[in-house]
């Protein structure tokens, strides 16, 4: 099995009753400021707050059409792809379990059990092994994350909507967490338009771009997330399945943004945008603002508001 | 002289070049807790980040037509009226000063400046003696924060997108200060479907019930603004121009709304809009909560979002 543009097609017929088609933003300010043309696409609309909604509905559908008889969902989640599997399940009566890092915000937990879901905590380096002993004495589809081709195929639907939307880009910049949006997306771009250069976006301290340039993943199995104020990517290691499409299509060169860069940019969207967003939609503005030399040839740059779940008494820019 | 219908469709086709045509926004859970549906016109996305952008666009467009020579334009605002003055009148190169409060926020002050504006700082009750001060020595344009025929007519264009966006509603909620969004808008809706009904939503303090039930401008002239956290509407008294308007065209009573309410709405639109709004802009939203009784044969219910315009250092719900 292999993952295939096809596979996106399939989804963005699927998912389409079920998700909303996000707009497209742009401010004079950030254009003026940039000295691009830059196109922001909202996912922070889309439902549930973020793009994990069209992955985990892609993976809900293909699981309703081909289990015959009932059945129940796993995962394990600090945040959105957790809420987003939550409403997909529960718009068709599916049982959903989410494993949660007894670190995750209360705001993020919340949401997750208004969509109808099962909460087991545990301790944040356990969520695997926790999946793994839930599913030794039930039956459970396991839904990953981002390493999954049903959610990665989800994820890649952005980029369909986004090159209808806005056809000539010359760029887009994507935050790379486990890697499911960015794979999702860098092959259906490589697809439809393959002019269109496809950068990943880290906050410091992934190195995302020294295992790009080895061919391989050199992570440590036993290292713990990334210290960023962008939780929604704060997991190290990019997936084994996600990995051989980002190396296929992504450019080699990896833009990296810290703390401060992000709070400026996110600071920025909120004011000129009018857009409530998470610090890991604000990752992609940091890093266009950062490399102006590396992105100087480029002018269309598309850049994904991929989510806008952040706990309003704790923004960064607050006193 | 006189207010027309006329002058706001006028005002349409002249200030359509210079200005957003705003989107409509949906929230199925705000749609839900209310049991309406809700749709809110985004004039927080408008230039400048308020509807204000309207009603200036159209007077300086009006003077340029007007004036054989050059000109300079005045005003008296602490926030979005000054904003959007500065910026019409930029688009032309007309010089434009700005009387503002000493206690105004420092982020719209630093706005104006960015859009070319001349400030001239005063005592918070000597906002229309200083204008007078300054136009016996130097010949400017005094453009009202609201209480002019040509403001009150851009302020109308938003009733003219709004219902072509949405054909048939049955009620609109309209923050009131001055009273130059709400005439102009219920001079719009009463030529273009009578049968909705046009709410004005105040902060408590401002008691405009009273005057609108006597028919008379009841407030005392020496009275200073209302305490509110709804800083866009803290004049206390409806212009002269504006009330016929609004006798002739509005319900009666009035909804009122404490800054409690205010910000509890406030956070709704940020947590399930995610849009970044200013207090005032969260007011009708607060009184479509809060008088459901009174609303109760009204399904489809139209708020405008009036601004954005927020320093987001100081958002109510931040610790």
């Amino acid at each position: 099995m292999s993952f295939k543009f096809e596979d996106i097609l399939t989804a963005y017929d699927r998912i389409r009753p079920m998700v909303h088609k996000t707009p497209i933003m742009r401010s004079k300010f950030i254009d003026e400021l940039s000295g691009k043309n830059v196109f922001f696409k909202c996912e922070h609309l889309q439902k549930t707050g973020s793009f994990k909604a069209r992955g985990a509905a892609n993976a809900i559908n293909i699981l309703i059409d081909e289990k015959k008889s009932e059945f129940s969902v796993i995962t394990h989640s600090s945040g959105n792809h957790g809420q987003a599997l939550a409403w997909a399940a529960m718009q068709y009566g599916v049982p959903c379990t989410v494993v949660v890092p007894n670190d995750a915000p209360s705001s993020k937990l919340a949401a997750m059990r208004a969509y109808g879901a099962t909460l087991v905590e545990c301790d944040p380096i356990e969520r695997k092994s926790t999946v793994a002993k839930l599913c030794s004495a039930a039956v459970y589809e396991f839904v990953d994350p981002h390493d999954d081709y049903r959610v990665m195929a989800g994820q890649g639907t952005v980029a369909m909507e986004f090159l209808e939307q806005v056809p000539h880009l010359d760029a887009i910049l994507i935050p790379v967490g486990g890697g499911g949006l960015v794979s999702g997306i860098a092959v259906a771009v490589a697809e439809l338009n393959p002019k269109i250069k496809v950068f990943c976006v880290e906050p410091e301290g992934k190195r995302l771009e020294d295992s790009l340039k080895s061919g391989e993943r050199l992570w440590d199995q036993n290292a713990g997330p990334i210290d960023t104020i962008a939780d929604g990517i704060r997991v190290l290691r990019v997936g084994t399945k996600c990995f051989p499409e980002i190396m296929r299509c992504c450019e080699r060169t990896v833009l990296t943004v810290d703390n401060e860069e992000i709070v400026r940019a996110m600071e920025l969207i909120y004011s000129r945008l009018k857009q409530v967003i998470e610090p890991t939609a604000a990752v992609t503005l940091a890093a266009l603002l950062k490399y102006d030399d590396l992105l100087s040839s480029y002018q269309k740059i598309g850049l994904i508001l991929c989510g806008g779940n952040v706990d309003l008494k704790c923004l960064p820019f607050s006193r």
